[in-house]
């Protein structure tokens, strides 16, 4: 007979036939996640609406162990802003810190840097030279950028939002932090003083605790004018506008694994200004909260802890 | 002989296992981009990013005629966005608008809208009620927004960016315009005569032309101190610190069908001050480039002409 001669061949085709389907679907889904995976890595906007994406690309919701909300360690961002972006605003990716521009204020609006302790107790092979001029970003449009002619005729200095000092290790990691976009107006008396000490506490804390993220970033704090009125006033400068801020803030998250599971968080805000240098940087503490509303920006909320301003005491601030 | 026998079956189950594994790609991969396409219709973020996106999945690029760079016109935030996002801050998509939204100083940095003059034309079949509290949005964090009680003691009313009289045919559409995110503190004198005015030329414009779009937004512009000091001050409202813009700006793009191919622009900046009301319109006109460069902007640049401010003098600017 016929029948069954051609059965046994029918059905192994439509068994190859479905086999080769499923194999399609699930490869097609498996490049797309990995695709996704890698374009996300160096793309901020894509790493926050991950999960709507591959919501979106898993439509046979195969699955191949994929954990959509990992990603591997090669993805930068995800390492860097592993306490959440505290804003949206053109966030720009670089080797050692991610860092939201404003267009308007022709500064960043805030810098997420994570140092380790590795980097800082190294003792570094060579001297790093300072570049002789800010680094231009060419990533923001040119009516947009800050130059080094807006600072050279003005009372301000150019400062870093992140710190050269927290790279010692990596000559272009070091180089890095000139550019452009990370630097802002300070105040001489600040830069020389209560800033300095901030950022010498900070990685002091590094080297104690292992590994420090820190955000830092300008304020525009409103001052009393009359009784019921109250303005917000600061200077620009140069061609570009450049806003010089009225204060600046650090918002620190310590991962200090001795101490316990949490990790330990803390605010500084300092006034843009020549500030006594005998008060202790403790006097500058701050609720994270503060810094929120006036920098219209949303921190890590995972680590705030009552017992907070104690825990300083025990690593010395007044160093 | 055994050999025919077998050959045809497994050239038919390879053939079956091969096509079933195109299939599957294919309709995994249309899958992935109709889905992709209805996410990015409401999400201005994957819709900017929507190149990427699609590029990443489409691993290995059959392709079933998609164009990639349009999209159908069910997706909302492309038909409003026709000229672009100015900026990609806290983007907020409503029924008639897209709203970029300021968290430090709660109040928006731009709202887009398409006037289209059927609305315009139409007689409202019911008189439409002002509600009596601006409405609160939700999507914006707690910290971060404005409410009805910062402008209630203040001497500054709450103006509307997007106009509810554009929208008087829709009634939802009109209530929608009140919503914080669209209010923003406007001096009595300017909201009662030249803001009005304005308002008024641009729907008459649109009932001209058929099709304008317009940005609406606040300014903070610096004001000189010394010879070579300016700075940029400006009051804030209320418990949530809403700051009052020292100007707004409008940018207009009108599509008019019978003057030629080109979208034809214009762009005003008003005080926020009691002026003038005996000033014509025209003396409002401002660079482009100059809003551009105070607001931290970007607007379309496909529709610059020097003949730009000869072709408002046809359009009776002075109504």
């Amino acid at each position: 007979m016929v029948v069954p001669s051609l059965t046994l061949p029918i059905a192994l085709a439509a068994l190859t036939g479905l086999l080769g389907f499923i194999v399609g679907a699930v490869l097609q889904q498996d490049a797309s996640y990995r695709n996704i995976q890698s374009t996300m890595a160096n793309d901020p906007y894509i790493y926050q609406r991950r999960q709507q994406i591959f919501d979106a690309t898993m439509f046979f919701t195969f699955s191949l162990g994929h954990d959509t909300s990992q990603l591997p360690d090669s993805a930068h961002v995800a390492t860097l802003m592993k306490y959440g972006f505290p804003g949206l605003d053109d966030v720009h990716v670089y080797r050692n810190f991610v860092l939201s521009y404003d267009r308007r204020n022709r500064i960043a609006h805030w810098v997420c840097e994570h140092l380790e302790s590795e980097c800082l107790t190294e003792t570094p092979a060579t001297i790093v030279q300072k570049p002789a001029e800010f680094l231009i970003d060419s990533s923001i449009p040119l009516i947009f950028r800050a130059s080094q002619l807006d600072y050279r005729n003005s009372e301000w200095i150019g400062g870093h939002l992140a710190s050269p000092h927290n790279y010692r290790c990596d000559p272009s990691k070091y180089i890095e932090t000139f550019i452009l976009p990370n630097i802002a107006p300070l105040s001489h008396g600040l830069k020389s003083k209560i800033w300095t000490r901030l950022e010498a506490y900070i990685r002091e804390l590094t080297i104690k605790c292992g590994s420090v993220y820190v955000y830092t970033g300008p304020l525009f704090m409103p001052e009393r004018i009359t009784f019921r009125n109250w303005a917000i006033r600061h200077q620009v400068i140069g061609m570009n506008t450049v806003a010089v801020p009225t204060h600046f803030f650090k918002v620190i998250i310590a991962e200090c694994k001795e101490r316990d599971d949490l990790p330990y968080m803390e605010g500084y805000v300092l006034p843009n200004a020549d500030i006594d240098n005998n008060l202790e940087l403790s006097s500058f503490i701050s609720n994270i909260r503060d810094i929120e509303h006036f920098a219209g920006l949303k921190f890590y909320d995972g680590a705030r802890r009552p017992q907070l301003h104690h825990n300083i005491q025990t690593i010395d601030p007044s160093l």
